[in-house]
């Protein structure tokens, strides 16, 4: 297969890479916090735990972005939001993101989603108040973010299965750590 | 967009739907089997969640399968097989699989899988022995069979990450009751 030598779109970068069917997965992730619910109980446990399931799958996802996106290190935080929205959630979910409502310093944004396969046919029952039920993303960017040497915070603005009309999150730079090396090895 | 009237290849529905990122899916996959390992502690316990798991998303993939797939009742449970085989493991997983080892009177057969996106990158460490790392899919294949009012059995007879040279599905038809509504309102 060609390469581009320049970085590639997000829409050719997921017509290359291997897939599976979206309802699957869609399913297989209710099935995730479904046994979450049920095992946790607490709803506050099972969005920590969402979110700390994320973080795993992110450390290790950002080497298969790195790969087949072939993007260069980007110049600052502005830039990097821009690459998870428009590349990173292309490349993985298929879909794109906007990124918004940056503050003064360009350390604080939103990414904005209309469309989220993981949520579809999903409702919430009343049970359910205070789940934040996609938060296995916050907890991927939030990883794939430190294996570049950004520790940020990742927070939930807006959340469809709340009754918002799109969903929102919040990525916050708390600290830009010089880069030695990108893997930790005792993870 | 036209849809032909027979029944779609497994390639054509595959390539019509809507997909995520396999990698992205396998991960999510890996963190469900570490959870349940942390939470059940007794591998026993956690194959028999993931097939419980598999049977819940089974029964709701049937529709997804039987809308997109265009095929009609299946004649005989030799048909229901290839079917599944053929088209099934393609439109979900985007692998294809063989039938083989039919017993004689047509109610056993195996399904072998050589490609399996669930296991990329997985090794098993010592401590899960007995672990049947893909038993989702033993659990789905039951509850898709069951909605289409075939009680099957499926069990693992070959596993890779065993040190199998591929997955290998028995899957036995134990009844086949007679097809009044496909979906039950209780579950």
């Amino acid at each position: 297969m060609s390469r581009a030598s320049g970085p590639r779109s997000g829409d050719a970068i997921f017509a290359s890479v291997e897939r599976v069917n979206a309802e699957l997965f869609t399913l297989t992730y209710g099935a995730i916090v479904r046994q979450l619910l049920t095992d946790l109980e607490e709803v506050e446990e099972v969005n920590k735990q969402l979110d700390q399931m994320g973080y795993n799958i992110g450390i290790r996802l950002i080497d298969e972005f790195l790969a087949k996106s072939n993007v260069g290190r980007c110049v600052d935080f502005k830039e990097t939001a821009e690459m998870i929205a428009k590349v990173g959630f292309k490349m993985f979910l298929g879909v794109t993101a906007s990124v918004t409502n940056w503050d003064a310093d360009g350390t604080c944004c939103s990414i904005v989603l209309e469309d989220n396969p993981l949520v579809d046919f999903v409702e919430l029952p009343d049970t359910c108040q205070g789940l934040y039920y996609c938060n296995i993303l916050s907890g991927v960017i939030r990883g794939a973010l430190e294996m570049v040497s950004m520790k940020t915070e990742v927070t939930w603005i807006r959340d469809v299965l709340r009754g918002d009309d799109a969903f929102e999150l919040q990525v916050k730079l708390l600290k830009q750590v010089p880069e030695e090396y990108p893997y930790k090895d005792d993870e």
